[in-house]
């Protein structure tokens, strides 16, 4: 049978079963979009022919990764809002009052770079400009499931006194929310269907009850899902106790928002009985181990959400304050903030690490049956590695490989070699092909210089842990 | 006044000060092995003049890093011992009583050039066969503090049931002792004194106190330093209990092993007043944050130790359980790892990451006076980096810069592309100067193949979490 291009002679990570899947001596065919066979090299040379043979050997394939939570929007901000207490009224909020659209889309471009050549093919992207972002999507040719941030917040939100009630706004609201239905009438299945979209409640602190009703009836409607924080910080709850007596997973219970339509991003403040709840209702859990840790100092509750039969993701959540989109590093992350919360080097295996990156965020975000493993009939999503880097020797393949543990703890995503998604090639040998690197870097360098110009003043009166760090000669 | 060479309109961190001394357009100006001036760039072109001008534009220049901790000969199982409980015994135990000299060799010539290409410029190598692995540094050009491990364990030490005493035998450690001597002998001060030698006592738990004495006695003797696991684990703890009716810190205070000559590796088991007793005495702490996360599930009390005063390093320690040999890496642990040990998102700071794998590092290890930081008359130990990554931008610089906390939390060491140890270019475009990378990594896979098919046995009768790992597929 004729397919259009064949890689063999890899190691191949199908992360098809409940391990990893590993073929040793495997090889891929694909035509068009899709995957047609997996399997060994042998069956694989003796079923398919194509003109374009990729030699494998010393190489790992495996399926491209999916960053399942992201605001690339504040990509713009990197580095600027770590290391401090009130990371976002003192951080970030000083910098996007005074930031242009257009300059909070180069850094949007930067990050998706910054995602691909670290292997991610998938990114659930949540942001304001959802509707211009979702283009650079388009061009770079990755996958994306994507939402408007929804709120009925005012945008002068950051001059309102911490610990008072958020004044929320219906009409805000309504702009959003219809941004948010436009973005799903215009782009939902757009680009080969690699362009899905869901709706994006910025969480239950921001809106009041009858938005989150409506948001709701049309993510049912839509027949799609619902992107949002959830728990994902004290100020959330207090809001939450503030307005209506409960705490955000209780009051989401009452509302009937626990469901498998539910990306449930973060749960940093949920007790373990709420995890609990959250996962046998159906509804998944993101968790951004980089981001809550370097940003809050705590690692939500994942393996209590897990141990409940959850299902779960991760995520990079943004650069300023994790500061990387990189799923390398959500993996390390993951497991090793893991093993000291519970002080057992034996919870969060690399397995784990791996699945929550591939096939098991797949099935989190509801994409499992195109994504997230290497089988036929799938979508040729997926990434080729080169084992031949100082941090990936020796391999060693019986009676036990090392292969999985050293992509987790060993590997940082520069041995991604060539990207694939939707059987295109949108990386070789490092080298975008959709997509001007350079150009990418410099505008993303002029927007940051014209934002640093006006955000002089604001930075300054800040007052903050970082402004102060600077005068000091930390940085 | 002429210079060898100068690289200039750089950023460099010279380390120098309280912070992190940067210097934004900064230039270094070097002759042979030794750094003529560092400053403004205008101010050192009309000061000096070289025949080779490195244009570092786009570049950040900054002191090599320097891996405090570390256990070469161990590489060779790189991704053989995480995810398990009892990683020393089941996870490494099999494999190193079916391993040959050569094939530990060829894991620690693999793991000097991976330390190399992520920026390492000094290695405290800490192991058996030191007296062939300190070829390797000579021969790669780097700088490395060595010590050979003493201690009167016999050979099948793995027979040894858990929570029984270990036996001691003198002539062991008579043995393991003169092969230290004999290092210190042959290679202290060589290689242009690239080239200093330790003293390696594997632990307290690990020889009689008679031998412990002998070795401070000659550490006074030829003036240097101790390299010692202290408190690394409960079981040490639990044989100093067995044998003295003491933990470790209290019998190193009482026989006056705790001083300025003590480099005190770990400290895991150590509680806040010991930790801070080591640091009131003046011993030296090196934590090795990714190593003790992933083999114990624990964070050291660093902290502790830091706020009572104490000099402290960054390390990588082995290969198996970390699973790299990568100074980001350890950077970015040591900070994410505090910060949720405390739950406060602004302890731990990127500079402080930085620092203790730089200047405090050198004053931990008594290398300060040549290395660690850029000043006029110290070593030419320095590493340039490309600042044109989507990970390291954009660029703010006024009125805070995010350099460093991107340096930390987002760069990962392949953005390292100019390694300099003692003036002389030993990595340049990522291409080691000194050694054939592709052959060192096929004799590597070679041992490692050959390790693999001696251990099978041995592997399977471990009865480890890995070997069932793999038999379920996870692996």
């Amino acid at each position: 049978m004729k397919a259009d291009w064949i890689i063999s002679h890899a190691f191949v990570l199908t992360m098809e079963g409940k391990g990893v899947g590993m073929i040793e001596n495997g090889a891929i065919a694909v035509k068009g979009d899709t995957i047609l066979a997996v399997g060994p090299t042998e069956e694989i040379g003796k079923a398919y022919q194509a003109e374009r043979m990729i030699d494998g050997t010393g190489k790992l394939v495996m399926p491209g990764l999916i960053d399942a939570h992201m605001h690339t929007g504040l990509a713009i901000f990197r580095g600027m809002a770590q290391d401090m207490s009130h990371w976002m009224q003192k951080g970030l909020w000083p910098l996007m009052q005074n930031t242009k659209k257009h300059e909070a889309l180069a850094g949007s471009l930067m990050a998706i770079i910054e995602g691909v050549k670290a292997g991610t093919t998938t990114f659930c992207d949540y942001d304001h400009s959802m509707n211009e972002i979702v283009e650079h999507y388009v061009k770079v040719g990755v996958r994306a499931r994507v939402a408007e941030t929804v709120n009925e917040l005012p945008d002068d939100m950051g001059l309102v006194p911490v610990g008072e009630l958020y004044p929320l706004d219906p009409a805000i609201g309504q702009r959003k929310l219809s941004a948010n239905m436009q973005l799903y009438e215009k782009w939902h299945g757009q680009a080969n269907g690699r362009i899905t979209c869901l709706f994006g409640p910025q969480g239950p602190d921001m809106m009041r009850t009858e938005l989150m009703l409506e948001v709701k009836a049309l993510a049912e409607k839509y027949d799609t899902r619902i992107h949002m924080h959830v728990a994902q910080g004290d100020r959330e709850i207090d809001q939450m106790l503030k307005r209506y007596g409960k705490r955000s997973i209780p009051f989401l219970e009452e509302i009937g928002y626990l469901d498998s339509r539910l990306m449930a991003v973060h749960l940093t403040e949920a007790t373990k009985e709420e995890a609990q709840l959250v996962a046998k209702r159906g509804a998944s859990m993101i968790f951004c181990a980089g981001s809550i840790g370097i940003i809050d100092g705590l690692v939500p509750p994942i393996l209590d959400f897990l141990e409940a039969g959850g299902q779960a993701a991760l995520g990079s959540d943004q650069a300023p304050g994790n500061n990387c989109h990189n799923m390398f590093n959500e993996m390390k992350f993951a497991a090793i903030l893991n093993k000291v919360k519970r002080s057992d080097p034996t919870v969060f295996p690399a397995w784990l690490s791996l699945r929550l990156a591939t096939i098991e965020s797949a099935k989190a975000i509801g994409l499992e049956k195109e994504i997230g493993s290497l089988r036929a009939g799938k979508k040729a999503d997926m990434i080729i590695l080169t084992m031949q880097d100082p941090g990936l020797a020796p391999i060693y393949t019986n009676p036990v490989r090392n292969i999985v543990p050293n992509l987790v703890y060993a590997a940082r995503g520069h041995e991604v070699e060539t990207v694939i998604v939707d059987g295109r090639f949108i990386m070789e040998n490092r080298q975008l092909m959709t997509v001007d690197e350079k150009e990418a870097l410099k505008k993303a360098q002029e927007a940051a210089e014209e934002i640093s110009r006006r955000s002089q003043r604001d930075i300054a009166a800040s007052n903050s842990d970082i402004y102060h760090m600077m005068s000091e000669g930390y940085l």
